[in-house]
């Protein structure tokens, strides 16, 4: 098959043997995989993935991989001894993570269990979940995106009286808008320095949008919370709380720091950046300030199955997220298109065979 | 009055005017006040101290500021206008802070609010405590820092099946093991390299105790939750959640980080130590685990309470943590002293006139 590959730190687009599936593992035709900031930050950082004592994500410069984990797929065959759950030619996507005898890996950040970069690849069996939408693959796809996003809002647990604050609107920032829209909470302040993100974030459901190039986000939150009830504000402050819920969506040293400083007493963060490089944080200040970080993870598995659902059944509308569609060829420039942050949240790539018949 | 007074980056005793108690506050005589890390910590970074815009803690070397923050005191006078709710010569502790005009300070970290290293001092009337014990008052004095142990331990939230780590066995690690045991936690897993401070842990209810010298701490919890039923563990897994719960009790950079490096996924982290100097964390690492930082803040008020209640009515031993005791002339050795882990969990400071008539 074709696949954009990764070797030696760049992307090239060449043959690769084809994936033959194991023992519970499922064989997919690629239809449409987005490009997200983690594959940058993958490729950028392979101390990060040599690093990683997990296991989920390795990195080897001198293997081939196959990033993208963002996918909509159709099924082709089984591995050996399967029940085949879903018919060949059933349109499929599935949390990117592979379980097996090794324990869990990352779906297109590990040279054994390559992404959707290519051609073909591999899916768990048991994780596989049928897309019900008529909606077109390039959109179904982002549904991993979302669930990032859709979890964290889930799990900050943004009380009836928080006023969160997202920094960054890129693509999971975004999704965190939306779900924290559909929770009701708001008013949603969101900072990006770009015109165009700011646009976003008040398409996918933020009342507030701040340039941080013209006011601090902290600055901008004190002002939209004064009319509060000083009495409640004074009550939650003695209890070491605080209406503030911060999500960081940037993944850049100095971000997570930015917002310890400048946060109220008692904030609440939600870290979904995470800089490879990490950062210097201000334990005192945030000692001081009774701060709680709660970092990322991956979305819970119910959570992800709730996303994908509602992208599917278009009740949630990811259409302001995407932007072109590329072919495998061009999949090195469109990874290097994605570093600037005036493009879209996210472009994707479907396979060349695939757009030929679209 | 005599104090120990710091100027300069450096303690002395001498000489200083009485404070006199304004609207709302009391004049105390001091009894007993004890040496915390946080006075070094203070006093060694006034960088810290200038650079933190709450204003609760202020240093400016310049000016004469008196440091102790964990005391036992007499009533002696009150400010203008007060309803003097306890007697003079009534034994009164309280939570270290002064409200007022200019917003929450802490006690022994202003050079507005004076601390316990002197004769006298001032306390805010409504946060006024009396002693009601036998127990002497270098007992009673270290009930702050128990509070900020037993707060930690509650705000932890320990589960039934939680199996909690200690890093560091100073005072507050002490009071955390304490109020963890009451709870009900255990096994209680605590590590210092210090042998008598391990052998204080034990007095104060810890299970098992390591040496990081010898064993990592984390190996050490993986030991001893090996038997857990593995179905328990991979559905805490699966729910982005760990039996984990770190308490970091050290404040040295480079403690957080390899917390962060060593924990399992899922892990929850109270942070107390509060490190001036700051740390470089991980950031992807804590992403990838889904990890939940909790920094100290200071004890809830009735956290508080209920400590000072517990060190009052005997019903919760501090007397491990006790050193030796020492006047007011010796508080700059004494505060080198601390400096020692080899030492006490807590050095007392009596006044002198205090100690002539014991």
């Amino acid at each position: 098959m074709r696949a954009a590959v990764l070797r030696q730190g760049r992307v090239e687009t060449r043959a690769v043997p084809d994936p033959v599936p194991g023992p519970g593992q499922v064989l997919v035709r690629t239809l449409a995989t987005a490009i997200c900031a983690s594959d940058l930050h993958y490729m950028d950082h392979p101390e990060a993935g040599a690093d990683d004592d997990s296991g989920w994500s390795t990195y080897d410069q001198d293997v081939d991989i196959v990033m993208g984990h963002e996918y909509c797929a159709e099924v082709v065959d089984y591995g050996p001894g399967s029940r085949r759950p879903l018919a060949a030619g059933t349109r499929v996507s599935s949390r990117p993570v592979m379980f097996g005898g090794g324990g869990m890996k990352i779906i297109g950040q590990n040279p054994e269990t390559p992404g959707g970069f290519g051609e073909f690849f591999l899916l768990d069996e048991t994780l596989l979940k049928p897309v019900r939408s008529d909606l077109p693959s390039e959109t179904v796809c982002v549904s991993d995106a979302v669930a990032v996003g859709w979890s964290a809002a889930k799990r900050a647990q943004v009380r009836p009286n928080d006023v969160p604050l997202v920094i960054g609107c890129g693509a999971i920032a975004l999704s965190v808008i939306a779900t924290l829209k559909r929770l009701g909470a708001g008013p949603i302040l969101a900072a990006d320095f770009v015109p165009s993100r700011r646009a976003l974030a008040l398409a996918m459901g933020a009342d507030v949008v701040i340039d941080p190039g013209e006011v601090s986000p902290f600055q901008a939150w004190r002002d939209v919370t004064a009319d509060s009830h000083e009495a409640t504000k004074n009550m939650m402050a003695a209890a070491g709380s605080s209406a503030c819920v911060v999500i960081e969506c940037v993944g850049v040293p100095g971000v997570l720091e930015s917002i310890i400083r400048g946060c109220e007493r008692g904030t609440r963060i939600m870290s979904l950046g995470g800089a490879p490089e990490g950062d210097h944080l201000s334990t005192l200040t945030a000692k001081r300030k009774g701060l709680n970080i709660q970092f990322g993870g991956g979305p819970l598995p119910e959570h992800w199955n709730e996303a994908f659902e509602a992208v599917c059944s278009g009740s949630l509308d990811v259409s302001p997220l995407l932007g072109r569609t590329v072919g495998l060829e061009e999949v090195a420039e469109a990874l290097d298109a994605a570093r600037d942050a005036n493009g879209p949240a996210r472009i994707v790539v479907v396979p060349d065979a695939e757009r030929a018949s679209q």
